[in-house]
């Protein structure tokens, strides 16, 4: 049987999982891939380090150079993260004549460009899979499975710290900071959470996949985007009584006026397969205007789930079925049509609103007239009997039919400067 | 850019919706696999015969062999269905140098491995990720994105119209039989829907993903079933009382015995995302050793989503990867180890038991003590109080703790023999 050498970049949790799977089950991978797959080297950043797997020191190295320039090396699995000194790394792997697969969601949301057209120039290609949804064959499936389908629209739950904290907060009601606390002990979420709660990991994610299903090029730059991080507890039990959960979603949605990207909190309609998605999970939902309809669904991160669908690329590379999706997608190519992204006050939907108002007469009638004069129409209202210590003011909780986000943003500016309206009100989009 | 000519066999609801989407937007098929696919003939049995598209009726034939022996016809795209005279059709074709797209779950579960033998023999490949839950990539996720995991158990709704009648019996409390009326007035259902009903096509598809995901090649007579033209609302209505709903599952496991399979009417746990899969939608749930549990929704039947799968699988053939696929796989293979199957008695699993018993004192106990005789333990029990009108018979509900399905069916026997207890008892497995 044929031998591939591949080498290995960064040996954190996902490359202890990627090392782990090569050489515990290489039976397995050998007999779906017709290859004996050899993992040559892995690079570390410190060698000291104590680390979760006992791996041969002869195979170890702090130079990545050992496997960027090992001519014998085939594929290189860059599992390090970041972008520098990455990029440079995976540039000289694929000028040296190497396949790569990564796992670099922020890699390929920033640099996509230089790196599909390195690939493209030195007849090389990148896989991807793990880069978004973990273990979930997403990638795959838009790439392949979907192919004679135009994607219409797409909601997807892709970092498994939010929706944990947002299932912790919606199952115990717990505040943002205490969820987030369990999160960190229980190792679902990182020491600096900033990237994943204020949405920016998932921001890259949509990227990656307004790429694969409407051939945009966009940066996360681009991307209007919300985390969870100011999220008060009360959204989460008023969506709740009105038969939502709260999700951060990414969205990407092609409408007349251009594709609609965003990240936000999103009320999403119980008894969905959306909303049923909790703890750590992920979940994609993809609407194609053949296929209907498809929801994928599985553990977003971890050493394995992670590992599963890199080792997956590496079976996919080394057959030779990558290099064949690779040519024929032609992804962030310089060559395809620019995609104009919808202005984000074009976007129409429901809308969630809740005010804080003076516990006088007539105030529900003046915002609802406000909400009219701009053309939104009210589909469910609720406002409760004040709490006892409650200080004048009173939660309105308001959701609005569908409405332009333009009308729904002057409405709210005009709401905001009543003086029977304690600011900030609290808006968050509705996905049905 | 290279022209492939390609030739449908079968003209019904999926082979329209194929010839509509090879049509309609050739421009995107031809974007996304590099080549113009150019449908050069159609077979149908009946020319006469009204059709939901209009076909150039000089590429339209009643003679299978203007498609099956034409030297210009790379790819035969199978969608008439049926084991005669298909069979035939697909083997020449196959001897021919043709690859082949099929939709056919009953053939490739009856005739996989004379299929494949034939494919190998004149190096040829055969796709068909339409067999298995319409528009959702499964098939390709269990070949290509889930490969480097061992599947360690698989659950699954593969019948729309088995799925949409349990939907309708639990949501509305209709019986069974107006329930199927109902699906039948919608299309959901066939005029003779035997093959749905009884669980036999959800074997067919079993068979399929065991071949996937174990390696076992088995036959439908091989896997137990039972279908749900024989459930009664009362057992959905306690099923719902205990925070389960009743789905008709493809189960697969791999257990120290070897590898359980079987069709049944299945209780799931409320709040996961298999039970919130509604209507005609079908889902398959996969575990796998490195991946954890996974789960793939979306339509599993109808014109397009079904023709999705086939236009895909055909890209994927042209593009060349399935040859990859097909190669790397050896599917249906005679050289590959015979998988064991576990008795059906040897089965472990909690069940969900009702009995029709005498409205006297000490009957639960009764039944208890002949449970607890063969090492059967209670998790929950529901006796209501009689209804007016009784017979002098109550329902009495019984949830168990895990069982050896041979215990159970011995205590089974033991309690149906008992004079206070009216046959037949009624005893569903759950999935947790």
């Amino acid at each position: 049987m044929e031998r591939v050498a591949v080498g290995l970049l960064g040996l954190g949790t996902v490359g202890a999982g990627v090392a782990k799977l090569l050489t515990e089950r290489s039976d397995l991978i050998a007999r779906r891939s017709g290859r004996v797959i050899d993992l040559k080297h892995a690079v570390v950043r410190d060698l000291a380090k104590k680390r979760s797997l006992t791996f041969d020191s002869r195979k170890l190295s702090d130079n990545p150079r050992l496997v960027v320039d090992d001519p014998e090396i085939k594929v290189v699995i860059e599992t390090m993260g970041g972008i520098e000194p990455t990029l440079g790394l995976v540039m000289d792997s694929l000028a040296n004549g190497k396949d790569v697969v990564t796992a670099n969601k922020a890699l390929l949301a920033e640099h996509g460009c230089e790196i599909f057209a390195q690939a493209r120039k030195y007849g090389r290609a990148v896989a991807f899979e793990a880069s978004v949804g973990g273990g979930i064959p997403i990638i795959q499936a838009l790439e392949v499975g979907l192919a004679a389908n135009r994607v219409t629209s797409l909601a997807a739950i892709v970092n498994g710290t939010c929706n944990y904290i947002l299932s912790k907060m919606t199952q115990e009601g717990l505040p943002y900071s205490l969820a987030l606390k369990q999160a960190q002990e229980l190792g679902f979420a990182e020491a600096d959470p900033t990237l994943d709660v204020d949405g920016t990991d998932t921001a890259h994610k949509l990227a990656i996949l307004a790429q694969l299903s409407f051939g945009a090029t966009v940066t996360t730059k681009q991307i209007p985007r919300e985390g969870i991080d100011r999220l008060q507890p009360a959204d989460i039990t008023y969506a709740g009584e009105l038969g939502y959960v709260v999700k951060l979603l990414a969205l990407a949605k092609s409408a007349g006026e251009g594709l609609e990207l965003r990240v936000a909190p999103t009320l999403v309609k119980r008894g969905t397969p959306l909303a049923e998605v909790r703890g750590p999970y992920n979940a994609v939902r993809v609407v194609g205007d053949a296929v209907g309809d498809t929801l994928f669904y599985g553990r977003g991160a971890g050493e394995f789930p992670t590992a599963s669908a890199v080792v997956g690329d590496v079976i996919d590379v080394v057959v030779g079925r990558a290099a064949l999706t690779f040519k024929a997608l032609n992804l962030w190519s310089t060559d395809a049509p620019t995609i104009q992204l919808a202005s984000p006050d074009a976007v129409r939907s429901r809308y969630y609103l809740r005010f804080s108002i003076a516990d006088r007469p007539g105030v529900l009638a003046t915002l609802a007239k406000a909400l009219g004069g701009h053309g939104i129409s009210i589909a469910s209202v609720i406002q409760h009997e004040p709490a006892d210590g409650s200080d004048g003011h009173v939660p309105l909780v308001i959701m609005t039919h569908h409405a332009i986000e333009a009308s729904l943003k002057s409405a709210l500016a005009e709401i905001d400067a009543l003086d029977v309206v304690r600011r900030p009100s609290v808006c968050l989009g509705v996905e049905d």
